[in-house]
C-alpha cells in the first residue's frame, strides 16, 4: 500500500471520482471536523502570513510552544510540536519502541500501523458491544501486565467510550510504577470534557505522554498540527527522532492565533454539543438503528437491519452524494456498523432524511 | 537537543531575536532559496485553496504525483511525496536501515542524523580542500566497499561537488551490482544541470533512490514538498514506513500548479545562474576571500584572513542585519568557511560591501 489511508476516512475524492461527483459535490460526514470551525479566521491568518512560504519554517517551533505552553498552564520544555498527533504518535513509536502494546479494538488505527512499522506487535483488549463498549479501568491496569506501552484515546474514535480524569489517573499510577508508557490521545477531548485533560499532570511523570490534536476541533485537517506533552525527559527523547521541518510555517502560525482565541473556542463548543445532541436524538428515532451516546463531534451507529455498512456508505454516496465512515475495517467492529461526524443543522436533516429513506 | 536546527542556516528569527532586530530587518543569505520564485504565482494559488485547509490531505497525492510522473516522463509507480526531501531521507533510512553508510564530509547534516537515527554508523568521504572538494567517482566506488547505503547530493552542499549523469551511472552500476543503496539527493540539481537527472534511470534500478526537492528552486521551503523516484518495490517498500497525510494539502495545490510552468521555470533558471556569476565574480575580487566555483544558488567561500567564519557571521548579523551561513559545524570543514545564498542584485550588492568592509 502506498499509505495508510484506506483505514480512514475523509477520502472524499476518491469516493467523488469513483461515482464521476466533484469533490465539492459529496457531503462528508465521513471525518471528524468541526464545521463550526470556519468561523475562527482562520483564512484571514494564512493570508496574512503567506511571504512566510518562502523561508524555512522554525525548526523549534518556538512562538507556537510559547503560545500552547501559556494556553496550558504547561512548561515549554514539557511540550513538542507535530505534523498532527499522528507524528507524535510514530514518534512515541521510534524513541519508545515497545515490543509489545495494549490498544483497544475498535480504535484510531495508526496506533496500530505505528507499533508494527516500529517492530512491535498490538496486544488488543476488545471494546464490547454488548457492554456499549465501555470498560472499567481496572480492566485496562489488569491488561497492562505484559506490555510496554499503552495507546489509549479518550474519548475513543470511533466508540465513545470515555474516562474522566481521576479513573485515568489511577491507570497512571499503575502505568508510572510499572515504567510502563502510556500515550493519552485527547485529540477528542475538546469537545465535551475539556476540563478533564491530564496535560498538567503530564510534566510530573516520566512514562505519560498526551497527544493533542488541531485536525478535528479547529478543523485544521489540511494544514497538519499537533503536539505533545509528558515529562521532559521523554519529550527530551522524542525530539532526539524528530525530523526538523514537519511543521509548516502556516500550521505555526494559524496554532499561535487560534489560541489566542478562549472566548470563541467556548462558542464553538456550545454549538458542536447542541447539534451532536440534536443529530443523537434524530438518529434513535429512526427504526433499525442505535446510536451510540457521543462523548464528542462524532456518533458510532448500528444497523439493526440486513443493510450492511459498506452497502448503505455505497447507497449514500452514490445516490445522495452524502460520505459516511463504513466501520467494518475497524478491528472489533463489523459491517454493522458506521460512523458520522456532526456537521451543521441543514446538513445532519439531509443526513437524516437519506437515513430514513436508506434503511 | 530539541531538534537538528542548529546544524542548518535560515534560522533567521533566532539571529534577530539575539541582535534584538525584527525578522524581516534580517537579509538572509543563509538558506539557499530561490528570491526569484516569488514570481510565479505561488501566493495566488494558495489563496485559491484556501478551503482546503479544513479537510484532510489526500494520503496518496494523487494529482501531485499525476504530474510529478508527467513533469519528468515517470511512472506514478516510481514517485513517492514527502513533507520536503528531508522526510524521504529519514523514510530511506528507516526502510533500508543501513548498519554502514557511506556519506561526504562535508555534506548536508541531515543524512548523518537520519542513519544515526536508524541505529547505523555513518562512513566519512572526506572531500579535500586542496583538491577544491572535488573527488573522482572511482574513490567513491572504492570506498562503497564494506558499506550498505550510500548518500551523495549532487551538486554537493556547501562545496558544490558535482558529478555528471555518465559518471554517476558507473556508481550506480557498481552499487546495483553489489546492492547497495544509493540515495541520490538532487535538491540542488535544477539550478545549473536540469539536463543530469537520473529520475528516469532510477525506474529500472532496485537500489538507486532520487530524491528532490521544492524547497530551493522553487523556494516552498516553508510550505514543506519534495519527492523520491525509485524503483517500484523500493518505493513500496518506504510508503509501508510513511506517515499518512505528512504533505500538507496546500503544498500538494502548489506543487501540481508549479510544474505546469516549465517556461517560467526556464526564465528563472536563467535568471539565478546569471546572477550567481554576478555574485561569484563580486566575490572573486575581494582580497582574503576564496570563493569555490558555484554550480547551484550558493557559494562557499574561504576566509584567507585572520577572522574566523563565525565572527564574519556576528559581525555581518549584528552590524548589517546581513546572515551568512557559518560553515565551521560542518564535518570536514572549519572556522575558515562560510556560505552564502545568491539573491537579487541589490542585496547582492550590500553583501559585498559588508563583505568588503569587514574582512
Amino acid at each position: 500500500m502506498q499509505s495508510s489511508s484506506y483505514f480512514h476516512g475523509g477520502n472524499y475524492r476518491e469516493v467523488a471520482s469513483r461515482y464521476g461527483l466533484s469533490p465539492n459535490e459529496i457531503l462528508d460526514f465521513s471525518a471528524n471536523i468541526n464545521p463550526w470551525a470556519n468561523s475562527l479566521g482562520i483564512e484571514k491568518i494564512v493570508r496574512a502570513n503567506l511571504k512566510e512560504i518562502y523561508h524555512y519554517p522554525d525548526p523549534q517551533c518556538t512562538q507556537l510552544i510559547k503560545q500552547i505552553g501559556q494556553y496550558l498552564a504547561v512548561d515549554r520544555g514539557n511540550i513538542l510540536a507535530g505534523n498532527g498527533s499522528t507524528e507524535l504518535i510514530y514518534l512515541a513509536a521510534r524513541a519508545l519502541l515497545p515490543r509489545r502494546a495494549l490498544i483497544f479494538a475498535p480504535t484510531f488505527f495508526e496506533y496500530e500501523r505505528a507499533i508494527k512499522a516500529c517492530g512491535g506487535e498490538p496486544k488488543f483488549l476488545f471494546l464490547k458491544e454488548n457492554q456499549g463498549f465501555s470498560i472499567n479501568i481496572q480492566k485496562i491496569i489488569d491488561a497492562t501486565e505484559n506490555v510496554e506501552a499503552v495507546f489509549i484515546c479518550n474519548p475513543n474514535n470511533p466508540t465513545g467510550t470515555f474516562f474522566p480524569k481521576d479513573e485515568l489517573l489511577e491507570l497512571v499510577r499503575t502505568t508510572e510504577e510499572r515504567k510502563i508508557s502510556l500515550i493519552l490521545d485527547e485529540s477528542y477531548l475538546d469537545f465535551k470534557h475539556p476540563g478533564q485533560s491530564l496535560v498538567r499532570e503530564a510534566q510530573e511523570t516520566r512514562h505519560l505522554l498526551v497527544l493533542r490534536s488541531f485536525t478535528k476541533f479547529f478543523a485544521l485537517a489540511g494544514l497538519r498540527l499537533g503536539y505533545g506533552v509528558g515529562g521532559r525527559r521523554l519529550i527530551e527523547k522524542m525530539a532526539h527522532f524528530k525530523e526538523p521541518w514537519t511543521v509548516n510555517c502556516l500550521a505555526q502560525a494559524v496554532g499561535v492565533y487560534l489560541l489566542r482565541n478562549e472566548q470563541k473556542i467556548e462558542k464553538i463548543r456550545e454549538a458542536v454539543n447542541k447539534e451532536t445532541e440534536f443529530l443523537f436524538g434524530q438518529l434513535s428515532r429512526i427504526g433499525g438503528l442505535k446510536p451510540y451516546p457521543p462523548q464528542a463531534n462524532f456518533i458510532l451507529v448500528r444497523i439493526e437491519t440486513d443493510l450492511s455498512s459498506s452497502k448503505l456508505q455505497e447507497d449514500l454516496a452514490q445516490k445522495k452524494g452524502i460520505l459516511i465512515r463504513d466501520c467494518s475495517n475497524f478491528a472489533g467492529l463489523n459491517d454493522k456498523f458506521f460512523r458520522v461526524a456532526v456537521r451543521k443543522r441543514e446538513e445532519n436533516l439531509r443526513l437524516i432524511d437519506s437515513l430514513r429513506e436508506a434503511i
